[in-house]
């Protein structure tokens, strides 16, 4: 399929809408983004790359990171990962506390931030080197070895960051946090910092197209049935509150970010990256869920 | 691929597990079915047919109904339909009434029970004769006249149905349902009691896996946009409070009722129904979710 | 205490407010009352009376009525009847419904709807004749044979009460009420139709003052301990979501209605009935509220 | 009236029922207490004391330090107080986390865990040496220079405090509070672990009996006003999600511990202090909430 003239007519087309939306806030470092910035990326797992605009500018990925946790805690923890997260979608956010307490600390799914520091906090008694080890997967995942943690948005996280240590505390209280609250914290803040282009993304994410093998250098990241796992929970809980309008529109599995980032997959296909930085009510990208609509609406592509 | 042989192989398996689970009793009706009852059947777009043990016994479909609700009321109400009813997952059961109460009376799904009231409401103001209508066109897709309403699950249902009626009143204080209470109850308990076997079963629901076309009369009965919806919608929301588990285990679109029936869609290919009475604690068929866990990892066909 | 200069001031003090607050208008009936209507009559035990402005005006007592309903249904049922209904303040209003199904249909005190709603199908098991023989009691209370139900203002309810539907359907699927849906709730919009004047409303609660004996004719109403009870669960629970604040600011166990009306006691000294028919933000009177908080300061009379 | 002879009627009574309920266990020091200690001491304003039991043995007071704490905030805080914490009874404890979610971290009460925290950081502000400042007026209350904090409780909460560093997590994150985390639940657990005997504790908050003025020296703590208001508090809020209970079966302000300590007041006449360790399901003293439900049957006190 032509990929290269949809791209450029559906990017025209997004282009004559008033970028709606608002830039991410709540920590002060991603509201310095220009918000105009608009990005695609796609990577076949032929090895085909099709890019457009702001492809190959890196930004804060944020949620996104939480897939690559999960992943890498999954490949050895193995299905008793999931007695400590569930893989049910959350319902609205406003209750997300009192869930956490109706469950007994576990959370329901490894995307909302109690599930990604349940996942912290199991990678930290996993690894030797938590910070370090983690950020080498990633590299080797891109196999690019400049990709890093950006402190100052780690910084910036962690001094707002109060209503993520009520999370792992309530869950600490319930006995399913290990370590210490501050290792924790700073691990998951690091995390959520983390930087990349759409291109980037794209390379880092393939191989949950490619059941579970990553086509650069053969090597498997995970099984079949676990690659397939991963794209489930991504289908159900990838979108905050927003999961059942993306599969409705979109129908990939995908994971966004508040840092205007949304990587989707089409198993046996390919995966690809958006970024645009302003964001719908749901804390979705604007601009991104519309190319993404529009993209598997003309090429008929969608797991359904 | 033989499914035939898997079937038997799959089916083996299962008469080795203990039959856990328990019969849904919330209605006495419910609980007179024999509970060894065990039958499945695939019917793939392409009109082969694999069937095994009690396929064509007709039991209550419950909320598998539902989702033909929804498809005769999604082909005529379009797009609008939406304000009415979300598309979002539900979370856990335990918050249903507060949900409806913090969403101003409009239901996350149409497969929630307040979802399938409202599309209940909505199909009484667009049919002439609604009962008569809509069975005729449940009829009319299994290609099946005998397929009918079972008068004594429907009145069951209205002698215990105290519940249902909170949440009609309840969106009827918001103002999202038009017609009288005790109308909209009694299509909804009506619907409810249809009666199929898995066979019907899957005559009736093989458009959904066919683009949105009966493919024995080549009628359409959605547009493709509309069926891919409905299978995402399904994805999402079609199991109670186990969607993730499913979609996880699985893999496919479905929908499951507490009589003990699924029915689940590989898009393109095929159209699978299975029936065994006894539940699981989150109230989906016990063996019927393990043979469908099964067959999709044996045949490694998933949507993921 | 000369309450006559005490009420003469005050009332002058409140006059140069700006009368804040809304109607309520939630049935059409209550929006057409005079919305500066301003009256106040207070009834010491010695028999003494002092009355002020639109003093005997007949209006909607609505929700005062629930104490009178709590009384005759304690009077036979005993300490059974906290079996079906408990004692403690409900909290804030947004999670009514979920509260009565985490409570598994028993409400958490017979002031909020829920509860009385119980407490009347409690009084339609007991009497030959419900409304009847409970328009005969509060009759006999107030010395007064023309007090009525409003037919128009039930009805009116009646036509707009779908959320009181809701209620009584959710307490029924739990097995707390008894008596048919319909009949229940006719009861209960009878009961909130009920009309009186502040000082027939002092005529008929000023045994609650008195240690449960009617002092005009020396009939005992409640034993010691049963009036002692009813006045602590009106200090607890008789405000909606102001209980807390009504203690706070004027210290005397009350009851509040939607029409603008609050009764107040002040055990072995008066009974106190005040009407306004601007509702504040919580859904008590607002000018009631503060003369009754000018009225306990001023006149340094509290339990506290 | 003689309160001695009903003092060892009641005490007979009670000795002779089984000592139901269990010693709070949630940090271990609680645990280590003789369970069958029962202590109450009676001090009326005009200086007459009544004692049995263990009277005067010291235990840990726990949340009855709560009230305490607000006496001092409000007395310089003033009614600007009331922005930061509510005066409303606080509904069932399962919904704590949501519900200060809802009112966007404004604690529904001083005396839940959220608002004596809140009340902890506001005296942090306040005071020059927080601790020390504290300890030195509970001193000066009681007469009694021996009053101090039990570090090894102290320390003991601290080790499981996690869901109280949620709480202060969660409010923090709403702004509502303006000290460091960790230096508010040092100060707050100080406050919790403060050791008094019965009678100590009746020396102690006489005062709030006595028009806010402390009968041994005559020094006014709390204007009248603020000190019916805290007496109004310690009505609606004091036990817990027992309040309702408490003020329908004794009929008088006070405050519980989950050391088993118990105060009441009788405004204008006494103070009574009753301690016994095992808690009754709601936390309160088992056999402390029975000897005052006697205890004011029989002498026909309450304030209603």
């Amino acid at each position: 399929m032509n990929y290269s003239s949809i791209f450029s007519s559906i990017y025209s087309q997004i282009d004559h809408l008033s970028n709606r939306g608002e830039l991410a806030t709540y920590i002060p470092e991603l509201g310095n983004v220009s918000p105009n910035k608009f990005g695609v990326s796609l990577l076949s797992i032929s090895g085909e790359e099709y890019s457009f605009g702001d492809f190959d500018e890196r930004f804060s990925i944020q949620s996104i990171a939480k897939v690559l946790a999960l992943v890498l805690a999954y490949a050895s923890e193995n299905e008793k990962l999931w007695k400590r997260v569930g893989v049910e979608p959350s319902g609205t956010a406003f209750n997300s506390l009192v869930q956490l307490e109706y469950d007994m600390g576990i959370p329901r799914n490894p995307f909302i931030n109690a599930g990604a520091i349940v996942i912290s906090d199991i990678l930290i008694s996993q690894l030797k080197n938590p910070k370090a080890d983690f950020i080498a997967f990633v590299r080797s995942l891109s196999g690019n070895n400049s990709i890093d943690y950006c402190e100052r948005i780690a910084k910036s996280e962690k001094n707002s960051g109060y209503r993520n240590a009520a999370l792992v505390n309530l869950m600490k209280s319930f006995g399913n946090i290990e370590n210490e609250v501050n290792v924790v914290l700073d691990f998951y803040f690091n995390l959520c910092s983390i930087q990349m282009s759409c291109s980037e993304l794209t390379q880092t994410f393939l191989f949950l197209a490619n059941k579970g093998i990553n086509p650069n250098n053969n090597e498997r990241i995970l099984s079949l049935s676990k690659t397939k796992r991963v794209n489930a929970v991504m289908q159900l809980c990838g979108f905050y509150d927003e999961a059942g309008e993306f599969s409705f529109k979109v129908g990939l599995p995908g994971k966004s970010g508040v840092g205007g980032g949304i990587i989707a997959i089409l198993p046996n296909q390919y995966c690809i990256g958006v970024w645009s930085p302003k964001l719908n009510r749901k804390g979705n990208s604007y601009k991104g869920m519309k190319f993404l609509e529009l993209f598997t609406t003309k090429t008929e592509t969608s797991i359904f």
